[in-house]
């Protein structure tokens, strides 16, 4: 059907019929996995949906999204539990200094979870604590199966376990092409942290 | 939340001793794309960076984005040029609207670049809009080659070109390892839009 060059841009909102909430997981090697989480985040926001982000393994290093979530107001909440990367060179901490935080957080993101106050919960690098034995898979199973069903569940990390592949809607695997680290090219703020 | 006892946590900020402009490529044909660059965009605030973002072929069909950014204030510009998916089952446009949108939005997203008033572009489908030859291959390569420096430049949509993907210092292919939609899961909002 042949449109006059005027036609005027319709814009269209989608409305499910049955909303219900989506489990995600973004896996892979790549940069734009917490990323994506962020942009899950803002875009939610302009839903007007409550979001409530736990960053495992994370806390010890200063990224971006700490201050840019305070700018979305109270729609977001962000808890850094971390203290940085188990097992990275150079980090000071023991493995149950490790496991004791990410403990904390999986009771934390439990809590929010089943808490009514949030349409979204984003559990950061929930699969890299789940690799190092800082949380137990059986602990995310059963935040999985705990989960109300209108409340979105974002998980992110590399190496995402089958399980819980097996259990998500929608799951993306983000895989690196390139990355400036590889060059030598020093992280840059508002890019990489 | 309960700290141990013993190693106190030091936050380390990071700051590079040579800051630059990347270019970064979100390209592959899973969930998290678009995401990504928003996530990027909300990071880039919490350093006071400022952003633009030109949606090329979306701009027919409500995302959260479009509000969500709002709320990050004054930081963010935000321009949806597009007549939606152009060849999409269902788009009313022609080819040769769809292509002046497009070229007006390369036209915006030039100026915004070369303006000095931001520190991260990011230019949503346009991998997309140069398949679709709404935008020309050259055209995209002209602005990688006049970016200044210190900005960032981030390039999104499926298929994007090996010059473009050879240019770039950052580059991540988004897999679909599954998607809602395809156990016909209807959209929904703060996900997937």
């Amino acid at each position: 059907m042949e449109q006059p060059a005027t036609a005027p841009l319709r814009v269209d909102k989608l409305q499910p019929k049955e909303p219900r909430g989506l489990v995600v997981v973004i896996t892979g090697n790549g940069k734009g996995k917490t990323t994506s989480a962020m942009g899950m985040v803002l875009r939610a926001c302009g839903h007007g949906l409550r979001s409530c982000i736990v960053q495992f393994m994370k806390g010890d290093l200063y990224s971006g999204e700490w201050d840019g979530v305070k700018r979305l107001g109270d729609l977001v909440e962000l808890h850094a539990t971390g203290k940085g990367f188990c097992g990275l060179r150079g980090n000071p901490y023991t493995r149950e200094e490790h496991r004791a935080n990410a403990q904390a957080a999986i009771a934390l993101a439990r809590e929010k979870l089943l808490s009514g106050a949030f349409n979204l919960i984003v559990l950061d690098e929930i699969n890299n604590a789940v690799k190092h034995r800082l949380v137990d898979l059986e602990q995310v199973l059963a935040l999985l199966d705990e989960r109300p069903e209108r409340v979105h569940l974002v998980l992110t990390g590399r190496n995402a376990p089958a399980e819980v592949v097996e259990r998500a809607d929608t799951v993306s695997e983000v895989n690196e092409i390139k990355h400036a680290y590889r060059q030598q090219i020093e992280p840059q703020p508002g890019i990489d942290y």
